[in-house]
């Protein structure tokens, strides 16, 4: 899917979910075998990125229009493909993102103030069509993921029902591309979780050339 | 134009023109006839809209990526419009911004990198497709508009070059929609162009009922 010899492997999911972790085992265990690889997250990961992140999650910006928040959400996603993951690529190092377009789409879609399609639409444009080749779907019940979470910023405030449809917003675009989703239990143990994203992973035609380096 | 009672009125034009002189000076007309006014700008005229301004106006912020750009005007357009301009017309009020969505497609359009029909796709998006009731452009030749700055910013920096496919960028949009432009030599006295403004404005038909007062 991508253009270049590289590979992009992005952890979606709700939150609470363990995505941060399970990116950091598989970083672990990709670097382990050889491979260069590039952790990263959206919203954030470029200085930009951050500075957009903080007026997205600051609980303050109450007065937020839903067509800003998209926005925003888009401009940080634009850079991080033009600053972080297109160059990574490039040159053939594996990318794992916390977060990608998928998390914008199930959120925004969630909120159901906004077109699905035009809000896809501006997704795509930003990340100028770009889908990982494989994207690791935590699923889980949204009363267990809000229920293990200490803070509250400003998305994670809303209601349960919200969640939901975010739960389910991940699943329906999980269905659209089967072959290119992974969808785990996320109330499974993390080891288990674990392995089963390393078992995926190292399928992928990218890696499993038996030579432990990237090559496409 | 406008969807609601009010009036929306923006100016136009590079760098150095006098836009916001000429919106001050429309603005004080418009308040000593007796209408409320609401003068504002883009990027900016909110509080989330000035935090976007600020990432957008850094000169440190070399790396920005061209759709980042473009999307973090897009996310500023958007909030100014949910927040100032649509309540603003809809309870009757006249509208003055110092720039809207033609700069943005000057701009971004005068940059070549971006596909210009997809900027407006995106900047139509932000906006809900809503276009000002007349837009007064300050034409002129880039060379005279740049000497006059003192401060140069990101953008203000970029070269003589730029600036003259900006000015052709805003002479084009006027060309689309001749009548609800209203294009002037910026080279003329500050008082002869705000005479030129107000005569127009006094005629729109929102305003020449001669009742002093916006009906729509």
């Amino acid at each position: 899917m991508v253009t270049g010899p590289g590979l992009f492997v992005v952890l979606e999911g709700g939150d609470g979910v363990g995505k941060s972790t399970q990116a950091r085992l598989l970083a672990e265990r990709l670097t382990a075998a050889g491979h260069e690889v590039v952790r990263t997250r959206e919203p954030g990961g470029t200085r930009l990125g951050e500075l957009v992140r903080a007026l997205l999650l600051d609980p303050a910006h109450t007065e937020m229009a839903p067509r800003t928040e998209a926005l925003l959400y888009a401009a940080d996603k634009a850079q991080h493909l033009a600053e972080v993951v297109r160059p990574a690529v490039a040159r053939g190092a594996v990318v794992v993102s916390d977060r990608y377009v998928d998390s914008m789409l199930a959120y925004q879609g969630a909120g159901r103030v906004l077109d699905a399609g035009e809000v896809e639409q501006v997704a795509r444009w930003a990340t100028e069509g770009l889908r990982p080749d494989l994207t690791v779907l935590l699923d889980l019940d949204p009363e267990q993921a809000v229920g293990s979470l200490v803070s509250k910023d400003r998305l994670e405030g809303a209601g349960a029902e919200f969640h939901d449809r975010v739960r389910q917003g991940f699943l329906s675009l999980a269905a659209r591309e089967p072959d290119r989703y992974l969808v785990l239990p996320a109330r499974r143990p993390r080891d288990e979780i674990a392995a089963a994203v390393w078992a995926r992973v190292a399928a992928l035609p990218e890696l499993s050339d038996g030579r432990g380096t990237v090559i496409r």
